[in-house]
């Protein structure tokens, strides 16, 4: 939850003129996002976000993130679409921020996704990865196996005060990935990031992906290994195999995997949790003294890693065997 | 900027659906309101704006605010209009608070208001006072001169920790008002709370009147010192007097002052000064530690109260002499 950045009303106003839009009738601060400031906008127009660019997303990849949105809304994904200013321009400045403005989509994230989101969630993944093949731009994932070390060293000398022993796990999964992680699977654009925050449904059916700013190059089935982490587990922590079975097989209703892509699915969801487990843990480590938003637990995904590291073979994913 | 209650979306789904406004297609958050939580809410007939009433606002006053505000709605004055549900309510209970849903209104508050929208606050006012009349509901003003020593002395024992001197000025102020507070005014519904923040304007036109959670019954020209006070200082703290001058003449050109009423301005506005004083050295003194809100200034009401105190009849303000 968060406007980090407070706009004066006729600086807001200057800049929404630009864009052509109509005129600007109304401006909220939304309090979601924990990256960047939001702002929901009524114009003379329409509906849409004002997005302030905060720190933590670096403004030299606002391009691709911007450009990848746009080519992707032209491809029959319903993502939110950057609108271009009368010179062109989609990127834009305001309070000192980079700032842009997309199109407003309606619809509701789910808390508990159910074996209907999670088949259309497959469904919208695959587009996703269809329509971002063409698209020229590119981003490394720094996310990925070579900056899990960094982050693992940021976090090892405290990580035990989390959990005892928590440090030589990560070690110990963290060396077996940097061995064994694949490099020649199908590659292009993901996003990296696709929880259940980042997908808005409309009743079973997905009226928007938002939260592009993971979003890199590399191995489109890692994306499925981290949906395959982010929606089908439980609560409680078991996984839920008919939400497994549904994810994938509303994806490969679209796109067909590789016999390279099957095989390798385990391995990436390993990879895909000690990630989300590294960031958590790091951001667990650093609260600000009086931070209002509390993080997230890393030990979700040290559960999750072991899950993993017991699957033998990914039709117990719900793949067909 | 707040919302303090998370609901689920199916508890959220659920209770729109109670008033018959058609399907819930979004909900956003919204980061305003320091009281409240509130959320902005599509539906396939509109847009709405749902308040969860944390334990700032007492519940048994809000049939009070909530009827005002519909009784104000229906006799022209542009402010939120409760919607009822199937049952009639407009009030009802959602993740254990009280809440209600009202209309979404367009418009921008303003920072720095212009003579242009000091007028246009003035026939908002009279309109509201006007419309109010014949409003069944009372509520007394809590934060009234009986309420001003309770919280004066709340806060008194630290006063000169924010000014050398506070409290004895606070003191002196406050005895003389005790003394001199008018009783006879012409009484009313009142908003008691009308700052920039709670009016939004389309151009130089008021689109919106909000946030009626301090509304009371109580002299009318109150309304009028409070506004003197929010709206027509500088930020140097100079009193604009071309732009009381508006102020006043809106409010006049649909609601004549009595004799009695012109008189008393004066007095009337270091009341409200002082009222906002107290208050804000209050929360000043009280800020939980990790508040990400910065609480107001309480000494930008001192300088308007010693304002006020030489200020000898009410043709200062701007009203003919």
């Amino acid at each position: 939850m968060a406007v980090y950045t407070e706009v004066a009303d006729e600086e807001l106003a200057a800049f929404v003129n630009r864009f052509g839009i109509g005129k600007l009738l109304a401006a909220k601060g939304i309090a979601e996002g924990v990256e960047n400031s939001n702002y929901f906008i009524h114009t003379s127009e329409g509906f849409f976000i004002l997005t302030l660019y905060e720190k933590r997303v670096s403004e030299a990849d606002l391009p691709f993130f911007l450009g990848l949105m746009e080519h992707l809304s032209g491809k029959g994904l319903v993502c939110p679409r950057p609108v271009r200013d009368r010179q062109g321009e989609a990127l834009g400045r305001l309070a000192g921020r980079p700032a842009a403005i997309v199109t407003f989509l309606d619809g509701m994230s789910v808390k508990r996704p159910s074996v209907a989101h999670c088949r259309a969630l497959g469904g919208a993944l695959a587009r996703l990865h269809k329509g971002g093949s063409d698209f020229a731009g590119t981003r490394k994932n720094a996310l990925s196996v070579q900056g899990w070390r960094p982050l693992f060293e940021a976090a090892a000398p405290r990580a035990d005060t989390v959990r005892q022993g928590l440090a030589q796990q990560i070690e110990q999964a963290l060396t077996a990935l940097e061995r064994e992680w694949p490099k020649d699977l199908p590659h292009g654009n993901i996003h990296a990031d696709l929880f259940p925050d980042n997908v808005f449904f409309i009743g079973d059916e997905v009226s928007g992906v938002i939260d592009f700013y993971f979003a890199c190059t590399d191995a489109l089935s890692y994306d499925l290994a981290v949906c395959l982490n982010a929606w089908c587990f439980e609560p409680d922590g078991s996984f839920n195999l008919t939400k497994g079975q549904a994810l994938l097989s509303g994806y490969r209703r679209l796109r067909a995997l590789t016999s390279e892509e099957v095989e390798a699915l385990p391995l990436l969801a390993r990879g895909a949790a000690l990630r989300f487990l590294l960031t958590r843990l790091v951001d667990w480590l650093n609260v600000p003294p009086g931070a209002l938003v509390r993080p997230k637990d890393p030990l979700e995904y040290l559960r999750k890693l072991r899950f993993h590291a017991r699957v033998a073979k990914s039709a117990e994913y719900g793949l067909p065997a």
